[in-house]
């Protein structure tokens, strides 16, 4: 994929054109958008730049598209919220340790299971009515239908060969050149992310990861053995390459790192193109490995899919790791693994922990995916949960007390707040709890007490009075907290 | 579940008396048994014990039942090769070794790639014929249908609560008294074998296994970075406890020991109760945990379950993984642990290795094992394998040279054989494969060169000319190889 800089094309232009139009006025947010036939005759442009012209708008904010009915102008919120502090430039990262999450986790699961919970921000995906069951229902059993062997046989180990074919294909949107067997089906993108480190790193090895990351990715170190080296990151452009050029100085023992570029879970940045490919090569010139989990790509605001990290990788360097869990079906284990020159070891590392995968998912996903339905899918989910994003941090506006701050991200489920006043998060979740109301306290984040003071909140839900409740219960909380 | 010797039940002095019949030539083979109301007026026995007798005799190889005709005689095999040999008494150990068994399996799955396989006697499951895939494809479809969100939530960790309570309740009959919260549904049995070990040891640790050993095992030992300490093992009864207590004098840092108690792969032996439970209070008062591998209990040719390891398990030292791999379904990856005083870390470790089991197929298994038709299913499959068992075992009396030993194992869908002269099991892969016909070599089995002179042979596929062919030039390369 070439990667030259170039005027922006003609949809693009258009769309400036047209929030223009809507900031200054001309379009009232509400008002009927013109309709595709009306612009291609006005711009006197095809049917798919029109098309295009209206997603760069609705994926920017700008408009909404309504079933049936075209393209609404709308006015993207202006957050009254300050955003955070960057990570102060030239800061050492803590010294790496071995990773001591798992009581933490622990005590966080039992106070989960033993409470009457009603309103749960602590999770990490977006509502089952968002997602396409029926349709993937539909998928399974014609699937089951078609093939009556196929629960008697042994499926093979890489997984389906037409699912490995479609999960290849997309691959080439975000710029990665892959073949199908360079695609192994996992458990989700945590069984990827165990293998990975595992091909990588032995116990005792250090991993370097961004600081916050999420509590999933410390509790696999954990189990391994390994020590996490947090390094700091931005909640606009994710980890900070400097930050990690400056540890390499410091730590002669770093295996791996870890990075999530596109939504970062919990901070919800984007690393900047530019970034990826410095990290690139950074890692490759020091050999180290570079492990991408690329979870929340799909979920991201914009027109066209984002390069992955590893579509500038050019020796193998660079393991790419992803998911549908959150995208596609919570209630399937789809994750997949394109490991690069590791990835003979790690077949072999998937063969000896948990064989293949089951096929039954894998056939449903497949078939489904290699459909139109499943980008009129994205589309409609990444409609719904920016709304969703926005009315949250609206409510976090109106009811958290002053100095609290967010960065609202371009995509995704979740939101990352720093309470005001160092208020401690694990206070928050212990109040919010005995009103049956679960937030992630921001101590499952990192492995230091930096986190502390925030709190992750799920916005996978449509915003209703029932979550507007809640929160304005979480804010008067930390209101009485804060002082 | 108590323990006490008793004079034999009714119905078990029966079947002696029938066996005595057939042996005596009173009733011919593929003559007719009385119906079974005829030996109720006979003896004056109730249905059930009448039932009791015939499945009596037929799983210990006197009876056949045919579909809607009743029972027919038959006589068991006796089989014109001799036995092999039990292990010498105080033998000592090998030292305790790292395993190097991947390079070995590469091998072994690269050039099984490259070549075009027409029969392979590798593998160990059964044909899909022999697995109830109708039922199952019924039982997911439905579920499917009453529970739409089902692939849109986040199903719960530990497994479908009616699948554990179903697993729970058949645990009953091999003597273990679970609560369903005490089963964790994973990955196979290969993930809990890896939760299991991850649980109790260390990289570096020592860990007795059984020799030979499936190399599923030894591979799950590499890839943790555990070493292994192969233990005698009789082909009759399983590993020699004797010869564990003698390695415990010498070795000090052994972190558990693994077993397949009921037809252990690859030698198809049966521990005797009172060997399970001296082994149970040998671990305990040394402090090691106890694995056990269950994979196979219920291809055992009995009238009632043997009991689990686990059954004498009063301090939570034993850990029970198990499958439904072989006996239910291979295109479903179900299986479970019971972890004892392990269980919080064990559930920990799934999280961060895999999360949750997708739940479809424990829907479709849960509900087909709850009903009768599992029951008839597994005897319907023990039937047919003990047939093909026995075939097979003949072909190797008919066609492989003087000096060939096996023993016909009581169940189970594979035969281990010792080849006659030292051959070299290597050879016979490579000259067999030259033909499209696939065995396991025994050099799979042990980290040393014990069992170069072995093969493993599967026999789950209906015995036909196709079949018989194969076995006929593996008999011929042997005879070749052998001098």
């Amino acid at each position: 994929m070439p990667n030259t800089p170039a005027a922006p094309p003609l949809y693009r232009r258009l769309a400036t054109h047209y929030r223009g139009a809507i900031e200054a006025g001309t379009l009232a947010p509400g008002e009927r958008m013109p309709s595709l036939r009306h612009l291609m005759r006005l711009h006197d442009i095809s049917l798919s730049t029109a098309l295009q012209l209206c997603r760069t708008l609705e994926s920017d904010g700008w408009a909404e598209a309504r079933d049936r009915s075209g393209y609404f102008v709308r006015k993207p919120q202006r957050l009254r919220l300050a955003p955070m502090d960057e990570p102060a430039a030239g800061l050492r990262p803590d010294p790496a340790q071995f990773v001591g999450i798992h009581a933490r986790v622990s005590a966080f699961v039992a106070q989960r299971r033993a409470a009457e919970v009603k309103v749960n921000f602590s999770i990490a995906r977006a509502a089952p009515q968002l997602y396409p069951a029926e349709a993937l229902r539909a998928g399974i059993t014609r699937a089951l239908r078609l093939r009556p062997e196929l629960l008697a046989a042994a499926p093979p180990l890489q997984g389906d060969p037409q699912f490995r074919a479609v999960l290849a294909k997309r691959a080439l949107a975000a710029g990665m050149t892959l073949s199908p067997e360079e695609v192994l089906v996992t458990n989700g993108c945590i069984e990827a992310l165990n293998l990975a480190l595992r091909a990588v790193a032995h116990p005792g090895d250090t991993i370097a990861v961004e600081s916050p990351t999420f509590y999933g990715l410390l509790q696999v170190l954990e189990s391994l053995g390994l020590r996490a080296l947090e390094i700091p990151t931005s909640p606009q452009s994710g980890l900070s390459v400097e930050a990690l050029e400056l540890a390499l100085q410091t730590y002669d023992d770093i295996k791996a790192v870890v990075v999530i570029p596109h939504l970062q879970n919990p901070l919800g940045s984007v690393m900047p193109d530019a970034h990826k490919e410095r990290l690139v090569k950074l890692c490759e010139s020091k050999g180290i490995a570079l492990i991408e989990d690329d979870t929340y790509s799909e979920l991201l605001d914009v027109d066209s899919a984002p390069r992955a990290i590893k579509s500038w990788d050019r020796s193998g360097n660079v393991i790419h790791c992803a998911s549908l869990h959150k995208i596609l079906a919570p209630g399937m284990r789809l994750g997949w693994i394109s490991a690069g020159r590791w990835h003979a070891r790690v077949e072999m590392l998937k063969y000896a922990q948990t064989r293949n995968n089951e096929v039954l998912s894998q056939l449903g996903a497949g078939e489904f995916m290699a459909s139109g339905a499943y980008d009129r899918h994205l589309r409609r989910l990444r409609t719904a949960l920016r709304e969703q994003r926005e009315r949250t941090a609206e409510a976090i506006a109106a009811y958290f007390p002053a100095g609290t701050r967010l960065n609202l991200p371009n995509g995704g489920l979740q939101l990352w707040v720093e309470l005001p006043g160092a208020c401690p998060s694990a206070d928050v979740f212990d109040a919010a709890l005995r009103e049956g109301i679960l937030v992630a306290p921001g101590w499952l984040f990192s492995n230091s007490s930096r986190c502390d003071h925030y709190l992750r909140l799920n916005c996978g839900w449509p915003f209703d009075e029932v979550v507007d409740g809640a929160l304005k219960r979480v804010g008067q909380i930390v209101g009485g907290l804060a002082r």
